[in-house]
C-alpha cells in the first residue's frame, strides 16, 4: 500500500496560478511561494465586497478516539467531491503545527487519497505564517523582559529621564504573556529565566507550542490588517504592581509585531490531489482556543466558490461548538451545514465498553468479530457507541444546521456494521448518513456524501447561538455545561468567582467563553465515555484573551505544550539521495 | 532627508524573474516567493559545472566603531557601479538577523542610496531561512531533552526494549546543544529547564541568537544538500556520562533537522536600488563563527557573474581572516582582491586619542575642526587612526590579495582630512584608494572605486593562507595572536591547553580555528585601541564545531544573546493606515 507522502509525491499539480485564476484570483492577487502554494492579498475582499457569498459547510466529528476519525480527509474528500460533481468548491483549513509532525505522526494534511499536496509543503513551514507568530510572541517577551531589566537597574525617575517612556512597574509574578516554540518539548513546560549575572529580574517562565499562542486565536479571528493591529494593541501582556493590566501598545510593541505578522495574515492557496481549491490559515488548539480556521480564509473563499468546507477541532461539543459560539459571533456568517465524521471504531471506542488497554489497540474489531463471521454485529458496543454519535448529532441540530452523518470507512470494516449504523443515523435527527471512501478513493468517494451535502445546504437552516452576548459569564458557563454538555451544572472555584466578577467590572463581560476541556469525552473527565450523565463541570479558572475576543474558562489541566513521546516521528524523516524529504507520512 | 525606507518605498523594482534571467539564471531555477525575491535552486550548479568563474572581490574593514563604517553600503555600492561600468557583478551577502532590527537599529540593508530592497523583506522574514534555522536548532534541542526524559524514566533496560534505540546515558550536565530564538532577550541568556512534575530531567540551558547557531555556520560552508546532511549528523549536541560525544546522528534527529533546512540551502535573489542582483544567504556571527554569507551563493554568483561582491564581519582581523582561513580553506575560491572600508569618523575613533563618551558622539569632528576653519587637520588623531587602518591594509596584503582602500564618505567630512588620508593610503602597501559616495548617490558614487577594483582584479594575486592545515592547534593559536593580531605570543588556560590535547587526540587537529574575541580592538582588549603591542592573547576554552568544521577558540566573553537597550527600535515600528510596515529605518 502507498504511503500518504508516496501519493503526494506521485500526483501532477496544477499550476497554482491557474488553479487560483480558475477560482476567481487575478494574478496580481497571488504572492507566489515556490511553484506550489500562493498567498492572496488581502486587495480580494475589497474588489469582491459586493459578490454573492457561497455556503458554509462545517465538518466536526464524535468524541476523538486514538483511532483517528478523519475529519480532515472527510473535508478534503468532500471538496474534492463537490467539484467533482460540478459544484465550485475550494476548503478552508488550519496550518499544521510543525511541533507534532515530529512528534506523533507523519503529517496532517489530510491522508490516502484526500489530501492537500505537495504534503511535505503543508506540513513544514507552508509559507512561515507559524514562524511569524513564533517571532511575533516572543518579540512581545522579549519587550516585557527588557523592560522589567531596565526598570529594576534605573528606577522610576532615572528610566523615565532616560528612556522617554512611562515607568510601567510590571510585577515579574503576574506576567501574563511567556513564549511559544512550534516543537514539542515538555522540558520548556516550566522554566526560570533571568538567570546569572546582570539578565534579571529572574522569574517563572514557560514555552506553549506555537498553536496555543493567543496570536494564532487572533490570527484566525481578525478581520483585516487594521483589526489584527487594534487586537495586538489589547493584548494583556503584565499586570503592574497595582494589579492593573499592561497592554502590548503600553509596552510600545505592538505594532512591531503586527509587523512581523503582515504577511501572516494572508491566506495560503494550495491544491488537494484532485486539482480542488484549498485556503490554509492559521491553527489555534481546539482547547484553549477556538479550533478553527480563519475568517478572513472562509471570507475570501465564500466570495469564490459556491461550497466552502471547513472543519473544528475535536469533537461537536469543542471545536463545533466554538465555531458556533466564538467565530460566528465575531464572522456573522452561519454554516449552511455541517458533517458529523465517525467511525465503526469511534463508535465502539467511545462506547464505554472498551478497556483502555483495547481501545488504543488499532483494530478494536477482532476480539468480537471473526473472520469466518463477517455478519455478525458487536451489538452492545455498537449501541453504547451510537449513543455518544446520537449525542452529536443531537447537539449540532440544537444550532439549527442541518447534520449529515459520514461514516469514514476503514478497511476491516464489517459491511453488516456499517448497514447497522446507516439505518441507526437515518432513524435519528440527522439529514442523512452517507459513507465515505474518500481515503482509498479520492473524489469518486465522497459523490454521495457530496450530493447529501448540498442537498442539506438547501434547507432553510435557522442557525441560533447557544447564548447571548449579554448572558452574565457565570450564566453563559451554566448553559455551556448544562446544555453544551448535558452537565447538572457548573461549579466555579473561587478564584474564578472572583474572576468573573472582576473581568466584568472591567467590561469583559459580554465577552464569549472558550471552553478549555478535555477533548475525549463529552463531560470534563476523560474518563467518562458514551453521553456522560450527572456530572458537575469543575471550572477552575477563567482568563481573559482580550485581543483574540474571549474568555477561557480552564476545566482541568490542558495541554500547551506536548511532549515528544519514545519512539518520536523525526527518527523516520530525511533526505534521500535525491534531495528529496522522506518519511513524512 | 529621506529616511532609508522611504528611499527603499520609492524604488521601481525590476521583475526578480527578468533580473534572474538577466543574471543567467532559467525560469525553472527560481523558486519565487512573492514579487520580489525568488529562491534559486541547486541545480543551477550542476548546469553551470563547467562554467568559467568570475573574481571574488571580499570587503572588509577597519577596527569598527559605534559610528558604522558602512561595510554593506559599500559592498551594494560597488557592485551598483560595477554594473554601472558595464561589468557584469553580483553581491553576496549574510541574511540579517531579525532580533537586532527590533532592537538596535532599523535595519541591514544596506542604507541610502546603496541598498538591497524591499528593504523591509530583506531586513523581517526573507524567505524564512533563519526561521529554518532556529527550528532545526530547537528541534535537536527537544530530541535530547525528550531522551534525557525517557532514558531517566525507564531505565536502560526497559528503555531498549521499548524504544527499540540505544540508551545513551546522555550527561544533563555535558549538554552542548542548547536553544536559539532570532530576537534580542536577555533573560534568556541563562535559563533552567525541565522544572515541575514530570517535565525532567532539570539541567540549565539557554538561548542564543540564532545567528551564533552551528547549524547557520553549516548553511554558509555546505557544499550542496548532501553536505549539510553530513554535517549536522556530525554535531555534537551531548557527551554521555562516559564523556563521549553523541552526535544528532546518535539521537537520528539529524535527517528531521535537514529536511527542515532543504529550502534554507537555497540563496535568496533580490536587487539593489539601480537593479543589480543579490544573493542573500545565511547569517553567521563573525565573532563566534567565521561571519561571512555562503559557499552555495558565492558558487552560484561566480558562474553567472564577471564580479561577486561579498563581505566579512566586523574588521580584518576578524571577519577577513576568518574568511581567509576557514571560508576559503572549505571552498578552496580566493579572492581576486578586497575592498577595506574607513571612514574619517572611524579613523579618529581608533586613534586611541578620543574618550570612550567622545567616541560615542555622532560627530567626533566637532571638537577639531570648527566651521571657520575646514581646511585644518586634526592631525594627531588622523595619524593615530591611520596607524590602525594601514596595520588593516597590510594584514590583508599578508594574504596575497591586493587591497583597494574605500573611504566612505559622510556628509560632514572635511575635504582637506579627506585628502590627507588619500595621500596616506596612497603611500602605503594599499593598491589604491578611492572615496566612495556610494550612500548620498547610489550608482554614481563608486564609480572610480569599481574601476580601481577592476584594475587591482586584473593583478595576479597570490593567496595563501595564515597556516596549513596539519599545524598543531596551539601552532595554529600562535600564528593567530601573533601574526594576525601582532600579539607577543598565546597563553592557553589549563583547560584550553587540555582540549587541545583531547581535540587532537580525537582527529579533529586538522581544522581551521575560529577566534571569538573582541572586533573593537585587533587585540583581545576592547581597551587597547589603534595598533596594540606587547599583548598576550588569552585563550580560554577551544569549543569544537564538527559540523561547521572548525574549532572556535572562545578569548574573553562573547555575547551571543544581544539585550534589548532602553529605545529598542521595536518603539518605531508599526503598520500604516495602508497596510504597509514603517519604522524599520
Amino acid at each position: 500500500m502507498l504511503t500518504d507522502m508516496d501519493i503526494s509525491s506521485r500526483a501532477s499539480l496544477k499550476n497554482i496560478t491557474e488553479l487560483g485564476t480558475d477560482l476567481g484570483l487575478l494574478p496580481e492577487e497571488m504572492m507566489l511561494f515556490g511553484h506550489t502554494k500562493a498567498k492572496v492579498e488581502l486587495s480580494v475582499l475589497q474588489r469582491l465586497a459586493g459578490q454573492r457569498k457561497g455556503k458554509l459547510i462545517i465538518v466536526t466529528a464524535v468524541t476523538p478516539t486514538p483511532h483517528g476519525e478523519g475529519k480532515t480527509v472527510t473535508s478534503i474528500g468532500l471538496t474534492q467531491s463537490l467539484n467533482a460533481i460540478g459544484q465550485k468548491a475550494c476548503a478552508c483549513i488550519r496550518q499544521p503545527s510543525m511541533g507534532p509532525v515530529f512528534g506523533v505522526k507523519g503529517g496532517a494534511a489530510g491522508g490516502g487519497y484526500a489530501q492537500v499536496v505537495p504534503m511535505q509543503e503543508m506540513n513544514l513551514h507552508l509559507t512561515g505564517d507559524i514562524h511569524a507568530v513564533s517571532s511575533a510572541h516572543n518579540l512581545g517577551a522579549a519587550a516585557i523582559a527588557a523592560r522589567l531589566f531596565h526598570e529594576a537597574r534605573l528606577g522610576k525617575a532615572e528610566f523615565e529621564a532616560q528612556s522617554g517612556q512611562a515607568f510601567l512597574a510590571i510585577d515579574p509574578k503576574e506576567i501574563r504573556w511567556h513564549r511559544v516554540v512550534d516543537h514539542n518539548d515538555r522540558s520548556l513546560r516550566q522554566i526560570q529565566v533571568g538567570l546569572g549575572d546582570n539578565n534579571g529580574p529572574e522569574y517563572g517562565s514557560s514555552f506553549d507550542i506555537t498553536a496555543a499562542s493567543e496570536l494564532m486565536a487572533i490570527l484566525a479571528l481578525s478581520h483585516d490588517l487594521a483589526d489584527l493591529r487594534a487586537r495586538i494593541g489589547r493584548l494583556v501582556l503584565a499586570l503592574n504592581t497595582q494589579g492593573q493590566v499592561i497592554t502590548a501598545d503600553d509596552l510600545g510593541v505592538a505594532g512591531a509585531m503586527t509587523a512581523i505578522m503582515a504577511d501572516a495574515i494572508k491566506p495560503t492557496l494550495m491544491q488537494t490531489l484532485n486539482g480542488s481549491p484549498c485556503l490554509i490559515h492559521s491553527g489555534p488548539f481546539a482547547n484553549i482556543a477556538h479550533g478553527n480556521s480563519s475568517i478572513i480564509a472562509d471570507d475570501i473563499a465564500l466570495r469564490l466558490a459556491d461550497f466552502v468546507v471547513t472543519e473544528g477541532g475535536f469533537g461537536s461539543d469543542m471545536g463545533f461548538e466554538k465555531f458556533c459560539n466564538i467565530k460566528v459571533r465575531q464572522s456573522g456568517q452561519a454554516p449552511a451545514a455541517a458533517v458529523l465524521v465517525t467511525t465503526l471504531k469511534a463508535l465502539k471506542a467511545n462506547s464505554g465498553l472498551v478497556s483502555e488497554a483495547d481501545s488504543n489497540v488499532s483494530n478494536i474489531h477482532v476480539p468480537n468479530i471473526s473472520a469466518t463471521n463477517s455478519n455478525a454485529l458487536d451489538k452492545a458496543r455498537l449501541e453504547a457507541g451510537f449513543a455518544n454519535l446520537n449525542w452529536h448529532i443531537n447537539n449540532v441540530a440544537r444550532y439549527g444546521v442541518p447534520v449529515v452523518v459520514a461514516i469514514n470507512r476503514f478497511a476491516t470494516d464489517s459491511d453488516a456494521e456499517l448497514q447497522w449504523l446507516t439505518e441507526a443515523v437515518n432513524a435519528s435527527a440527522a439529514f442523512g448518513c452517507e459513507i465515505s471512501d474518500a481515503f482509498s478513493q479520492g473524489e469518486a468517494g465522497a459523490i454521495a456524501l457530496a450530493q447529501t451535502v448540498v442537498r442539506a445546504a438547501e434547507t432553510k437552516s435557522q442557525f441560533k447561538l447557544l447564548y447571548p452576548d449579554e448572558a452574565s459569564l457565570e450564566a453563559k458557563l451554566s448553559t455551556l455545561a448544562e446544555v453544551g454538555y448535558g452537565a447538572k451544572g457548573v461549579s466555579l472555584s473561587i478564584e474564578a468567582k472572583q474572576q468573573a466578577q472582576q473581568l466584568t467590572a472591567l467590561g469583559y463581560g459580554h465577552l464569549p467563553l472558550c471552553m478549555a476541556k478535555t477533548p475525549l469525552s463529552i463531560s470534563h473527565d476523560p474518563s467518562l465515555k458514551g453521553v456522560p450523565k450527572d456530572f458537575v463541570v469543575p471550572v477552575r479558572e477563567l482568563v481573559l484573551h482580550a485581543g483574540a475576543g474571549f474568555i477561557t474558562a480552564l476545566v482541568g489541566n490542558v495541554m500547551t505544550m506536548p511532549g515528544l513521546g519514545l519512539k518520536p516521528g523525526y527518527l523516520k524523516i530525511d533526505i534521500d539521495a535525491k534531495g528529496e524529504i522522506v518519511g513524512l507520512g
